[in-house]
């Protein structure tokens, strides 16, 4: 039984790990940690979890840490850089939910996250943790940065495409449309239901942080820089990413759907849907599914590739379940068998 | 007082129609035909316009209709092409928010609508009724094809552009998301609230009847063929099209903003907002405006347009009584100034 | 013209205030007040209002509102009974959407609300603003107490019944759900998406602010004490409310509709609808009327009524506007009359 | 391996019946029924469960049917009673989702639903299926009614008090809030999303089907008539039963909380909430669970009783397995452990 710990446990990537470890039969949390809740059953905040969830949360200490062999970050940016490197030197196992080791350049980092980064010695040591891309890295891996949640959708969706070369690397369009859970369980004003519900924007559009990861990601698949523009929008609703990709096609291509087919024919959690299929977001919610669709336009310029997730499974706690299972040489399933929830 | 008569007012064009005429000083709806709800008042079929509309349906009568100074058409494809002719004849003006006369080649019409067009001879005295296009022959026009809802957004969002010969006339994208209302008050299982709540998806990839017309309309603002990779999708809300449009840099371009400020200066509908920042679409509810932002994409390779409209209303109805109001002569605002209900 | 100051304007009762003034002929707004946003354009706030208001946030200051016809307070409680006498004794005529003035025993007031009133001088002064009560008081009223969204929908839901002594002082059920925008624009964690989104749930069901409020009211109506059982519910949609009042019936009445139809033959935001009837909330969304429908209950024990109105209108800043229109003498209707909207 | 038959596999409580038994352990299903889809593969109709399900329609048999162990029929009323009998008298025991069998008297079945039995003598012999009253008779039972969504939230609300004699015969209320989904997967025009969504409303004042077999539920438990009066509502979300519970209390009661908590010590799928709680529908979606809380109202006239339930399942298919896991001698728990959805 792998003893779990979970640094960060009171937003909804943090919910959704105790909610999937729950139905885990080779881990346990042993420790989950808020320092503003501690003291708190973590059924209290979560009533949905009552019966099967007996954690209580404790403020975050160095030694019970220690204790556990992986220690997932549910945290905002900045402190799994700064706590993760005791643990590891401990030998815990950490995955990081959050951005602090996903930019492999720090310079990068500070750029788009305002911070100077405390650990960069980890950064490379780091593996990005999809395992669609570098599975076996992330057997071994003692640290995993675990993808953004529009980075798994669009890395996912590009990905055979590129890697058999039947994509151009500049000119590539990522319009991203999110539920509001991807903005996180914090009293902000525009998360609130009278300002994002029955309405649809665009936001972050000149430059939003999960593009400078995409954008990283779709170079290491193509081998070399890539151009993509990268547009997220905000849906009124609460799971669900839906990635609307463009490729600019220099001619017909037939062979789209069956490059898909045969790339993940293996993958358990990405499911290429039959040609013509529309995935919705609801056909893979609560499940770390990635379902997609390929087309091509009705003007033939460009293949259409429809790619799907949960934010808060395959774009966060389900993918770093996905990882822990493989990082601990378990089924990778594990846990993560349930079907998705609809209507 | 413009008399006015509405066909097929069972749908939410036809309420939407009476609803904003209920608010116009110089026109009274007179004939509001319904074949099968014919006898009820409009007002048992909409409570909210209790109190603001005498009117009963009736079962569609010719002489009635041509008793009227203006026709609407709210009707689905297949109608007003073969009972619009009779009303011209007789000296009505019509404006059918239908697709029956927005393309003006036969056989494009036939091959997506799937009908042979019943009136090719009105098909080239029809005006496309977007009045930032083509205002002046509106004014004179005997039929007016209103625009649909997507082209309204789509073809106002690349106008600057394409008008000034900054947009490229081929790798363009228009990924363009709406809300249910689009589908109209039919029921289908795809338009009840446990299908297309709290789930997002595309549809129509390959091929959408709005395509062409907006193809069409793009053409004929750039003069010469435009190729346009559209996407729509359905969006978990009400009301509301956002149309995020990608246009090809070939270099960075300073004059972004203010070509789309100088282009709509005088435009009473289209609001250009002030640099970065981001339309929602409930800022447009209610109202017959289009609100339009420019960005440039973080990786320079695109400008951004961000278009968005209710599509009740300036995707349909809202543009229809604005059509007529330029028809007959009026203050081209009357019966639209409303302001938009948020949140 | 009347000129209007509003103090703390940022909330949604200050925002539908801007919105309803604007297509107010005789009124306008010459100072609005945010101590948090003052120097902002309201329109940046509100990109809905673009077009509609030149009113720019200031400071709120003393002088400034004394140059004002009438101030409405759109402030959370506390802010009103320390700021309007001063304007009061300058003869500024002040309609207060808190609660400050509404509860007419300062006691009671301390007990639910947990301050001392800081002018109980002006409690009695103070006239409480339900014109279908008290409209000839308000005409010449200096201080408005404008009430409560639930305790409007309540009051005249049972109203007809009270009066008539039909309905019995013990024993009455008030089950009320609510929009979220109830809560305010206000960054609280039960407030977004995520929490209010596809659930439901009651809350204050042991004791809520309103209820004080409501059982004033129903007691002034009915001549002598009433108990009544009140509890709120939140409902996933953005505006309206719903109160569903049980009314124990000792014997059968054949009166119910002609009673309720009677009693507000001549109410201009009053409709009572025909026997059967179910009203829905957006059949008054963003307007000032209150729809109500009698029944029976299948068991004959209770006379059941329907009362809807809009929160932010009926329930808020319409019921404020058609205050100050009696205040000052202008049409009850005016500024008041554009349809609901649906869908 | 119990084999399962379900007939009319198309609708919401059928596909939720897939989604469960997709994670039983001792339960596969072999027959899946739809005229009207026979041919198509289940995960055609529902993606969500593309990795779960191998099922395909096929017209319903009866020979195919009676090689089941179990039968569950998800059909609208008129249908398990015409084609149980025969597969009954094979031996198949048969679990009824629809109405057909849960009111006793075949003529309030014929008032209410409007048609001759087709199977009186089967009504007697049928057991109500709701455990936590009548556990022992479902293992014995060759036909189990599923009882209706409200009247199992209902039922369980108000159950503690009667059968402790606290709650008077007469005078009870219950004011019910229900998801879309109650509505089934009918293309219908009220459960349309631009009908059902951002509103509120009640239906079925006057008389609701459910209410004969409230009555009748709790009549059985209290031992005597029970006079109770009934509202649905629609809210807009998907999944989801709110009952707010009314039962008048002649003079306080100290014993309410320990009342519920003694009662359903040993249930395994009715969480009694900590004093002072408000269950949210969110806090059961997709589990079997009914969470209650119980409040005095501030006016002290009321025991105020919440009671939520996902009415798909506790409200549908998941009690519907709950009483096949107890006619097969199972766990009355397997396949139905899996912790609830939030956000």
């Amino acid at each position: 039984m792998i003893k779990v710990g979970i640094v960060g446990g009171t937003g909804y990537t943090g919910a959704e790990l105790l909610r999937l470890l729950a139905q885990h039969p080779d881990a346990r949390v042993t420790v989950l940690t808020s320092r503003k809740e501690a003291g708190l059953r973590a059924d209290a905040l979560y009533p949905h979890l009552r019966g099967h969830c007996e954690s209580v949360f404790e403020a975050p200490d160095a030694e019970r840490l220690k204790g556990c062999d992986a220690v997932f970050f549910a945290t905002p940016h900045g402190t799994a850089m700064t706590l993760a490197p005791d643990l590891l030197d401990a030998g815990v196992r950490v995955i990081d939910l959050s951005a602090d080791f996903r930019l492999s350049d720090p310079a990068v980092f500070k750029q788009w996250y305002g911070l100077e980064h405390a650990s960069p010695q980890w950064l490379e040591r780091a593996v990005y943790g999809l395992p669609e891309v570098d599975r076996e890295r992330i057997r071994e891996a003692r640290l995993v940065a675990n993808p953004g949640c529009y980075p798994t959708a669009v890395q996912l969706g590009f990905l055979p495409l590129l890697e058999a070369g039947l994509a151009p690397r500049q000119g590539l369009v990522a319009d991203c449309k999110s539920g509001v859970s991807g903005a996180g369980r914090e009293a902000k004003l525009g998360s609130l239901y009278c300002e994002a519900g029955d309405s649809f924007k665009a936001y972050g559009v000149s430059g939003h942080r999960h593009w400078p990861e995409i954008a990283q990601g779709l170079g290491r698949i193509a081998g070399g820089p890539v151009a993509v523009s990268f547009v997220p929008h905000l849906v009124p609703m609460i799971r669900g990413i839906h990635a609307t990709l463009y490729v600019p096609l220099a001619q017909p291509l037939d062979e789209l759907q069956a490059t898909f087919e045969r790339r993940y024919a293996d993958e358990p959690f990405v499911d290429v849907m039959p040609a013509g299929a529309h995935p919705e977001t609801r056909s893979v919610r609560a499940s770390n599914l990635c379902r997609i669709a390929v087309h091509r336009s009705a003007d033939g310029a460009h293949a259409i590739v429809l790619s799907v997730i949960d934010n808060l499974v395959k774009g966060a706690s389900g993918q770093a379940v996905q990882n822990m299972n493989l990082m601990f040489g378990l089924d990778e399933r594990s846990g993560l068998l349930a079907p998705p929830l609809a209507p």
